[in-house]
């Protein structure tokens, strides 16, 4: 059993090696940083060549560091780290954080240090944060193992960055802002802990109610699927990713010297795990405050109450992207509203009590629409007006919010003149922001969030008809690494997917007697090792509806083969049978580096490519992840009989991405596979694979 | 010819009309900011009750305000307001802010008094600001006539606003971050001054070089494109619309009392006059100020230099989603980069100095790579550390771009740390960020607008072949207002668009005799007054193959059309030649309230609906306009050969685009046309009109 990380946040007490006696070095920052915030353990400088630093008796080495100590902080360089990891191994010290660089992010020598440091940590079973990382805070320990300057209010945000700079940019960026953490932790490197280890432990914790992550790259995909995805049953995750683009993800590896898969199997897996993933650091700590302050909307119907119209249009706008709508007042609330606010103000949603609005009219307003049950958010705003106090109507409406067990989210537009306003909201956990267009934008996440909590239990995909001895045997005998429509056939079948019937023959008088059989009308298709994309050298010829018309396509196709593709060895002639009418979709498997296998569902032909119009997913996932895979797409969408068209056979569609999934879980040695097309019939026929093909891995 | 708008912010003179002398009225709030910024005319409150205001000689009424004055600002209640304006225009007023509401947003009355009040002014060739508006700015004369607390920094940004609040919110939000105007205006209900006076105006400043609008509703489109796409080709535009959905188009309604168009015609208005567009009110002034700061970028090349990598690959991601890419330093650049900074830096780009770097390190950095050609844009970042200042940083760069004549944008993430720094990089014109998603959003409305000063002389549409009197005539005499394909066809000939070949038939004889002309294969269409969606109703049959084919075709059609619509007269057939092959797309005509002909291109069939993938235009276009909407769609990718596909004539396409703009700007009676489909045959084949439908204007 891996040890806790509670002595990351809550050690007994704490060591730092290689503290400085110069105020100008970051380790002196950190003891500094130890005595500020009131941490009651003992606190140890390391550093043979002081006998007291900032007031505290310093210590040679760990080991004369007296008990109780579990927590070392280690601040020197990198090639002496092993030393020190084996001397608190001895000494006992049941977690490091090692703050220095130099290791993986240098590359070569480093990598092998790296390794060198994680061996003689497991030999202790101490954990390790770091390298080349800022440490961690915790606000209700009083715990800062930082050089972070400040430390923020007191909360229930748990979060966790790769990136120091991160950390230390988000406190100096919300730190006036009254927005409540509970911890911080910055891995760097991760040579250990890693961000799934810190959510796991922040779900456990009593004191984190909402966990904020920043995300570089992921290394074990499939575990942090598993254990986030249970956490956000219980804690909302609301995490933000860089390196989506390729320059970005370039940026982080040169950054971490990590490699991230593609961003389209970290979409998938953030939402396969439940994860709220936001686009930028502002709205990291937007979302997460009002997760952390409100409860979630109970639907997505709202009201804003304003003083001025400009910035309740720019809220709406964004509401109504976000899926929220304006709820409507009835003619009833409409009349009590106006009874008591300015004789020109506008009660219909929003509510428009004109620039002179003060603290009792948003009174007022909350007063009548309170017990409106079709409301599920308020969204008061204000626009400062030399003559009306924002704190006051702070006051009012916190005051309200306290007795209204609605979703509650303030606007106020301005920056120094609704400083006061936004300490009374946040000290009362009201969240407030300074633009219109933030209120929209965080409600989407929030309301995202509840969806992924309504979800009912997940129904694993099951069966029992797979030959996966038999698809090994195949694999481990085949000599190819690129398999063609004839190979893939039969591994096909033995993963339960349907094919469209037919037979290899070798020539001509085999081709007639399979079409014979088969019946008319048939389909002929090349086979030859060089041709991987027969129809686009004029290798497959369909709807074929005589033994004559057969004979004159063969021969036809084989002049068009020799033309177009002379090297082309032909081995023989697939005749199937014509398959009936339906929709052409493609399913696929690629396995990402991070996550394994990323399933693909789309739209078959051009437009695949130039839609883009693709639902992504990471296998293993369950039947309700698969019909959610394809119902996100457009494609989807016309499966299911867009505006009156026919509707063609979903669950089959579903299955097959079952299989597949199962195929590629399996078979690791699978590297990609394309079914393209797979023939989509009308519901309750099925569907056929027409054409497949696979690349295995070199290994 | 209008009076000029210059009263409003350098007057000669400034009579407050209606000025209160109790400190909690917003007139009291005017005279106060007139006397606060250095305003060098006379001001003059007028009040019948008060002898002196503020220390200033009060005067009974306006008459009896001494010389020079020729701006009043009215602060009476609405019904006041015709007296003050006959009073003001007596005494030789030439412009009038009123400041008062209660006019055209409260319906009935106040749209009567509106009425009224602009044929007051126009009689006195006064202009009018209002009603309903907080009034003017000019960062230069020190005219204030806002009860608005404050005045940002002087610079050369114009802003107007319909909205009075976002004015307001918006001197409170950059009040502190030194972002510099020159003018401040809010409209209120654009009475007389609209956003398209103002644009026009600030484009003959000489103070202002940028100009920043919130606009929620335009009134006269074609005179908003035709003006703002003359100024933008001097200044560029910067804008944001509110009411962008229908819920924000309903909240701007209830607000302003304007009807905005479709956000789809504003979209297409703003790309044809050359507007940046942003999203929200942060991006209005990140922008607005970059544009008034710093030299577009020559192109998208953008080298990071940063302390950290986190941030640093967070706005790698932005960058690279607008466009732009990380340039490659050489190897000989990278080996300069090394010689000075931290030994385990990252000298490939992001330049990553890590977390000790100082501004001698960003020195090095812009150094050595100030004479690299391919930079367009540097970007230096920094994460505040406890030993680093980022303010000295702050003075190191704006040294640096002191002499480099690229565009610089800067990002420290923080708050209160970075607040000395921003006033460094403020006051020397290098616009800084705290989020660094936000020089990615920038440097892409920069590059659009270097796009746009970039497009080449417009070519107008002409047509010499239109039968324009010949299809007013059809117009006037017809007495449908839904005309389906028989009665377009002649229209569409009409101005040059191609049909194909066929004629109405009244019965089987005459189909078989059409037929027989055309030559087999053939199309038959019913044609009946009550049916325009033929398809549905299976109302056309493809392909006819012979006479024998043509009879029970027609026979079996009847037969459906008799059980799907008993009641539709079948007044006839269309025989036509059956087309070539090609692809199918839509264009279409749709009259904006706003704008007038909002011209649409799209895919064909189902496609349109499901993927939206259409293009917007406003009548007049240019050809280049026209060829862009095409090609900005995936369909007009399509149509030019995506991924080795066929190549369609693109041109034939822009030319029935031109054809039915001038359709639609010939005749206001036409509401909506459809050519659907239109089919798009091989390059240099043509166009063929398939189907097309109208719909006219019950006037």
């Amino acid at each position: 059993m891996t040890r806790s990380l509670a002595p990351f946040f809550s050690p007994s007490g704490v060591a730092i090696i290689g503290t400085s006696q110069d105020p100008r070095k970051l380790s002196h920052g950190i003891l500094k940083n130890m005595t500020l915030y009131g941490y009651q353990g003992g606190i140890y400088p390391v550093n043979p060549k002081a006998d007291q630093i900032l007031g505290l008796p310093a210590y040679p080495d760990i080991s004369a560091v007296p008990d109780p100590v579990d927590l070392a902080v280690a601040v020197l360089p990198a090639p002496m780290t092993p030393a020190i990891l084996h001397a608190c191994g001895e000494r006992g010290i049941k977690a490091v954080i090692i703050i220095s660089g130099g290791f993986k992010e240098v590359g070569g020598v480093g990598v092998e240090l790296e390794k060198e440091c994680l061996q003689i940590a497991q030999s202790y079973q101490m954990r390790l944060i770091g390298p080349n990382c800022v440490g961690t805070m915790d606000l209700y320990t009083g715990l800062n193992s930082t050089f972070i300057e400040g430390m923020p209010a007191r909360g229930s945000i748990g979060f966790v960055s790769q990136s120091g700079a991160v950390c230390g940019g988000v406190v100096d960026l919300i730190g006036e802002k009254g927005i409540g953490f509970s911890h911080f932790a910055s891995l760097g490197n991760e040579l250990d802990v890693n961000e799934t280890d810190v959510i796991a432990f922040f779900g456990d914790h009593p004191q984190v109610k909402v966990i904020a992550a920043y995300v570089e790259a992921i290394e074990h995909g499939q575990r942090f699927i598993e254990v986030v995805s249970q956490v956000s049953k219980e804690k909302p995750i609301v995490l933000l990713k860089a390196g989506r683009t390729d320059a970005g993800a370039r940026a982080v590896s040169s950054h971490t010297g990590s490699l991230a898969g593609s961003y389209a199997a970290y979409q998938a897996a953030f939402k396969q795990a439940g994860v709220i993933e936001v686009e930028d650091l502002s709205s990291l700590f937007d979302v997460a405050w009002a997760l952390s302050c409100q409860p979630l909307p109970e639907n997505n119907r709202v009201v804003i109450m304003t003083n001025s119209g400009g910035p309740a249009a720019l809220a709406s706008d964004l509401l109504a992207s976000h899926g929220f709508e304006l709820v409507e007042i009835s003619a009833e609330k409409q009349r009590q509203l106006a009874e008591k606010l300015n004789p020109s103000a506008q009660v219909s949603n929003p509510v428009d009590m004109l620039g002179g609005a003060e603290a009792h009219d948003f009174d007022h307003c909350f007063n009548v629409l309170a017990d409106q049950p079709d409301i599920d958010t308020f969204l008061p705003m204000l626009v400062p007006q030399s003559l009306v106090d924002p704190a006051e109507v702070a006051r009012a409406i916190v005051n309200q919010a306290k007795t209204i067990k609605k979703t509650i989210l303030a606007c106020m537009v301005g920056d120094k003149s609704v400083g006061e306003a936004r300490e009374v909201f946040h000290s009362n956990r009201v969240p407030m922001s300074v633009y219109p267009e933030v209120p929209g934008k965080v409600l989407g996440a929030m309301q995202s969030y509840r969806q992924w909590l309504e979800k009912s239990n997940p129904t694993p995909f099951e069966f029992s008809d797979l030959e996966k001895a038999r698809v090994c045997d195949y694999l481990h005998h085949t000599e190819r690494l690129v398999l063609g429509e004839v190979d893939t056939r039969p591994i096909m079948a033995d993963y339960g997917l349907n094919l469209v019937p037919g037979e290899l023959a070798a020539d001509r008088d085999q081709a007639l007697a399979v079409a014979e059989k088969l019946g008319y009308p048939v389909v002929l298709k090349i086979v030859s090792p060089q041709i991987l994309h027969k129809s686009d050298l004029g290798g497959i010829a369909l709807n074929i509806a005589s033994a004559e018309d057969l004979e004159s396509a063969m021969q036809q196709m084989v002049e068009r083969i020799n033309t177009a593709a002379p090297e082309a060895e032909i081995t023989g002639y697939l005749v199937q049978k014509m398959a009936p009418k339906g929709m052409e979709v493609i399913i696929g498997m690629k396995r990402d580096p991070t996550f394994g296998p990323l399933m693909m569902f789309g739209l078959g032909g051009v437009y695949v490519e130039l839609f883009k119009d693709i639902g992504f997913g990471i296998a293993p996932m369950t039947v309700e992840q698969a019909y959610e895979m394809v119902s996100a797409t457009k494609t989807g969408q016309l499966l299911q009989g867009f505006r009156g068209g026919p509707t063609y056979d979903l669950h089959a569609v579903v299955d097959a991405i079952g299989r597949l999934s199962q195929l590629a879980l399996d078979h690791p040695g699978i590297d990609e596979v394309e079914i393209n097309p797979l023939l989509v019939l009308p519901e309750g026929q099925g569907a056929i694979v027409l054409d497949a093909r696979m690349i295995l891995s070199e290994a």
